[in-house]
């Protein structure tokens, strides 16, 4: 919703808002069964939660969009994630833990395989393996170039981050990748002044990179992409009236949180310690961020079973999240893994709202108790305006 | 919807459409009986006609946002609530039948307390008695300001209405209301030149109210905010093709359907008179709205029983409403107020239409059975295009 309106109608009162995101929680039914993976799931905490609750589908993004995870877990955060549009390599640097300053321009890179002639033969070098690629991108920080400073760092396979740093850099910065195979890695264009001032040292770190890869076998180009700055987001304190707090295991979802403003709090051994660490600093915020990866870990992994296992394995931990006392709990995605497309997918996730102020008798906890319930399927970006209803922290729009 | 689409879709073809509100149609299950207010109340006629009747739930302006009365009306009357905002001071006057001039600009008062300092140490006046405040509005009927002719109103409590006659006068005149105790009452400043000659007649009324006020106990200030001058709303008969009648009790109600273009007939008696009112007038109109306002105030009250009763009292009436041979007869809300709650809130209300193009079967009128309809869960705005499809009254788009 408008963020003028609701800078408009928050109102302070001490409630407390627990979103915990489980990643990918949309599924798909086993034809064999016709279960999906949280109806094959003995969820049964989850389930006696969902009979107090309110249930809906949320739409991450919108209609028949698959989104990535930035996307996914801006709408839940309340931002929307068509105006807030991160750069890949604002994501992938975020993804890593790496500290972007205000005047850096982020890249996300590939490292490809050219032919004899300069072609592209491979877009991801064979996903040339880590410990590979990580030696290469050692190669790649000797590369000097003129007035900025070049910081290069390895992702996975044969992904990695290209910082540009220095005065005056722009990221209106055309990529690089000509997107298919067989032809000649494209030269970065400016699209503005700052940018094109840019582009040049991009191109240039381009040449002095593809000179020392030129023996490599595999890996011997590269192409860059998503050029950014780190942008700055409405902060969650300012825009929503909350002290936010982001308990996440994984650097990406931290990194994410941290672009709207929460605290990521550490908490690197999962669930038992995020809850932990939750109410241990309760007092010291309005909102928490809790984030279980399993989920879509196994969904795309492809392994219906493991999915299934990933959900019984949160579940065991919601009698503790119930404990945190939250006036408003939420459990949701930010967006389907079907384990049956090993893939993120497009598919309404399922969505549970507890308060004191629901409907409830809504069903358990699955996508299709989800789709009838009280909440209907609407965008996963209302789900904050909810939250705050429910916590009573909107004051009445008109009179 | 987009009117200029609704001007060119509309025909005419002589139908009638009744639209009911239940003033704070929807609530909140008691936690005993797992049963909301519409699910304990034995509504057996409106359960019949919600068996041939497409049943939903309406969002009465966004997901999570609570409306008062004129927002929740206006989305019903097929007008965005976010595009048409009406100013406080205008829904005060209107809601106590004052006739505002085209040039007139209104504002809600509110009486308060100020310590020796000048300070406001009730924001209210301690909700002084209507009979108090009624007097010192007669007291400051005797203020005189250059230029203009000065209105004030007693509306109910620390309630009052002022309204500034003259002309040239501006709307874009700042709150006085520091919206909090312990500061002093602002100045009033203007947005524009007009506004900014209306600020100083309004700090030139104060003034003198203030030193008017003194000797006054507990209502010895007050401050102003919701300037605001008449709207011109685009009206009934131009966007829709209806010639529409207001069947309403109260005065706010009469007003908001005035403001669309609506033309209030006097029914002061209730429910039997409105739909007597309703069928004498039958052939002047096109489009009857009929606001009942027990459920609200029951509501309101936080009496979950005398709700229950207020929709058995509505329910009597259903069989007279159907005898009016409507073409399309909708029920439905402006909001929730939960008996819960005691309060106005953001739930999804209850919402039937019935005419002879309905798929039925939905189940019973209340909160669970309208999740699962028809209609599903939509934004109450859009009630309007349904009533003129289902009345024939909208043209094929496109070919």
């Amino acid at each position: 919703m408008n963020f003028d309106l609701v800078r408009k109608l928050k109102q302070e009162n001490g409630s407390k808002i627990v979103l915990c995101v489980l990643d990918g929680l949309g599924g798909l039914p086993r034809p064999q069964t016709q279960r999906s993976e949280l109806e094959q799931a003995d969820t049964r905490n989850i389930d006696r939660l969902a009979s107090v609750s309110d249930l809906g589908l949320t739409i991450p993004v919108g209609l028949g969009i698959t989104p990535g995870s930035g996307p996914g877990h801006l709408a839940l955060f309340g931002y929307d994630p068509y105006e807030f549009d991160i750069g890949r390599g604002v994501l992938e640097a975020v993804g890593i833990d790496f500290e972007l300053g205000p005047n850096d321009v982020a890249a996300r890179g590939n490292l490809c395989t050219l032919d004899s002639s300069g072609l592209i033969s491979d877009r991801r070098a064979g996903r040339v393996a880590t410990e590979v690629s990580t030696k290469i991108v050692e190669l790649l920080r000797g590369i000097q170039v003129d007035g900025i400073e070049v910081l290069v760092e390895p992702v996975r396979d044969h992904r990695f981050v290209l910082v540009l740093r220095g005065d005056g850099l722009g990221a209106a910065v055309s990529t690089t990748d000509p997107q298919r195979k067989g032809a000649a890695p494209l030269l970065a264009a400016g699209g503005d002044t700052a940018s094109a001032v840019t582009a040049v040292k991009v191109n240039d770190f381009v040449a002095q990179a593809t000179e020392l890869l030129r023996g490599e076998e595999q890996a011997n180009g590269l192409t860059l992409r998503g050029f950014a700055k780190y942008p700055h987001l409405p902060q969650y304190q300012d825009v929503w009236g909350l002290r936010a707090a982001a308990l996440a295991v994984y650097p990406m979802y931290r990194g994410l949180a941290k672009l709207v403003g929460m605290t990521p709090l550490p908490c690197p051994d999962g669930m038992e310690q995020q809850i932990a660490t939750a109410r241990e600093n309760w007092d010291e915020f309005d909102y928490f961020f809790i984030h279980y990866k399993k989920t879509d870990a196994a969904g795309e992994d492809g392994d219906f079973d493991a999915k299934v296992h990933s959900l019984e394995e949160f579940d065991r931990y919601v009698p503790a999240l119930r404990d945190l006392g939250a006036d408003v709990l939420m459990m949701g995605g930010d967006h389907s893994t079907p384990a049956l497309m090993a893939a993120h997918s497009w598919h309404p996730v399922p969505f549970l709202l507890h308060s004191r102020h629901v409907r409830g008798g809504g069903g358990e906890f699955n996508e299709t108790d989800c789709a009838r319930g009280q909440l209907g399927t609407f965008p996963a970006v209302e789900a904050m305006a909810l939250a705050m209803a429910n916590a009573g922290r909107f004051e009445k729009y008109g009179a």
